[in-house]
């Protein structure tokens, strides 16, 4: 009797693993350090030694495994196989083959922002929709399309890269993907943070942050609710350029709900709202009414899309 | 024996029809005229009377049809219901009910740019792709989006209204849409001739079209093809715009193949290729060598997706 599915999300420094029943419920999760050492040779047996350790210790039989889904922070074809995952330090490596055997059951692998996207429809803001792109804001912009249920891959596994979509075609500055002018060089959590540090700097605008050291972006937020112009203003032109991203995604894809996620995310409708009401600005007039949602699941999010994706 | 599918192509001024054999064989195409008084109440019922005298006139019984595919300008959801269609004069209307009530056998409907990349990917140059996306180039700018093998409908029946990505948000003249700055406002036969004949106007720069008469979009390429340095500036910058926006498409939908038909397709590799150079420039690195060709079933494209449609 097949009882359980494993839900694993590799990041650069963390591993993070859920176990399932096959109904979806999250029995008990875990994280194991990513040992990115010797080009990340030993992130899969480290993987596979920690779910036979769960298994043992919870007395599992192989026979009542469904298998693993796992989540990885690169470029993922549709049968699995990673083409360089630079955090991780892999070059090419089909990850479902080298896992199923080490573990001895079968693993599906998906790009993690992807796979992000995936348990938010299936666990989290995302609940009984079909067509869904999920914005997470954090160090960079990640994004997720799930379309008629099922993930947008893309053939070069490079699906919803909409950090990297051009925003501005005069930028000087080359992004962390070579390119200039992408979406995520305005409005990650990085990005609001040197655009505030910028401003400050220039000494030109009073605001309550001058002076702090180890500036965040909490900070700037915070500053925002509590009325700092300076900050204000900064969030208003990163929602602004989201917004106006958003609409041209859902000119494109015409999804029925935006789940805006990742760290930032966590300010809530102080962020969300803005971003909303520039999304509708620049929408083509049938979609000006599309869903937008914080999303639910926080970090867990890819553990359950990675087990989603065995179910 | 089910031998026969028809497909139409619903367009402001006349309507096409193909019957085809459901190997995909196009046996006979015709035109009507497409009648848009009396909020086209008529052009379903034409619709119908056409396919009937060809059914008679080739001794085609009921039984041997499939049924009907049919693609219609405006937004079409999954099941066929037009919402507001502009050119037609329809407001709300489910197309597959009425039409099978009038003919007799079973009818699909959808929006004709997404119909027109289907009739490409089934017998057109994205034959043997399953993740396309078409660009039309005409008076407007459409878009059909197939991934995996079907139409991108979009909730509102909207899907790949790329025409109205917002490429310029400081632009001060509106589009026919009603926002700001779309793509087609800089890329589309319209706006190639709009801002050629500014330029002329201008009076600043030397060109062989200064003092043409009735200037057409034909005579700018013709123009650019022969040297003419201010016609080969405009098609530059339409090229690098709508380079860069398909770029941007790619980064959300990471397709294999990108596809530009419409009227002024007809310049061919003299302007794909500028285009293409352009995507590369702007496109994610994963990205940069997706496959740009030129559309293949020009006018036909539309019966073609529409009888696929039904096969």
């Amino acid at each position: 009797m097949i009882e359980y599915v494993f839900g694993i999300d590799v990041g650069g420094t963390t591993i993070k693993a859920g176990l399932f029943a096959v109904d979806g419920t999250l029995l008990e999760k875990w994280e194991i350090p990513t040992n990115t050492a010797e080009d990340g040779r030993w992130i899969l047996p480290d993987i596979a030694q920690s779910l036979k350790a769960k298994q043992k210790e919870r007395n599992i039989q192989p026979s009542e495994i469904k298998g693993a889904g796992i989540g990885v922070p690169g470029p993922v074809l549709e049968d699995g196989t990673v083409d360089h995952c630079v955090n991780l330090g892999w070059g090419r490596k089909c990850v479902p083959e080298e896992l199923t055997k080490l573990i001895g059951f079968p693993v599906k692998a998906a790009n993690d922002a992807n796979v992000a996207a995936l348990g938010e429809v299936w666990k989290g803001s995302g609940r009984g929709f079909s067509d869904v792109l999920l914005v997470t804001i954090g160090t960079g912009i990640g994004g997720g399309l799930i379309l008629d249920g099922h993930i947008v891959t893309g053939v070069h596994g490079s699906g919803a890269e909409i950090g990297h979509i051009c925003v501005n075609p005069h930028e000087t500055v080359a992004c962390s993907c070579g390119n200039y002018g992408c979406l995520e060089q305005y409005t990650s959590a990085t990005a609001i943070l040197r655009i505030t540090k910028k401003r400050l700097e220039e000494g030109k605008e009073h605001s309550i942050l001058q002076g702090y050291e180890n500036l965040s972006t909490k900070d700037v937020i915070d500053a925002a609710k509590n009325g700092d112009a300076l900050a204000l203003d900064v969030l208003d032109h990163m929602a602004k350029t989201l917004g106006r991203a958003l609409a041209n995604c859902c000119a494109l894809t015409d999804v029925a709900l935006m789940i805006i996620g990742g760290g930032v995310s966590k300010a809530g409708l102080f962020l969300l709202e803005p971003i909303q009401k520039y999304y509708r600005m620049y929408a083509f007039h049938t979609q000006k009414n599309t869903c937008f949602r914080l999303a639910e699941l926080g970090n867990d999010a890819g553990i359950y899309g990675a087990a989603c994706l065995m179910i």
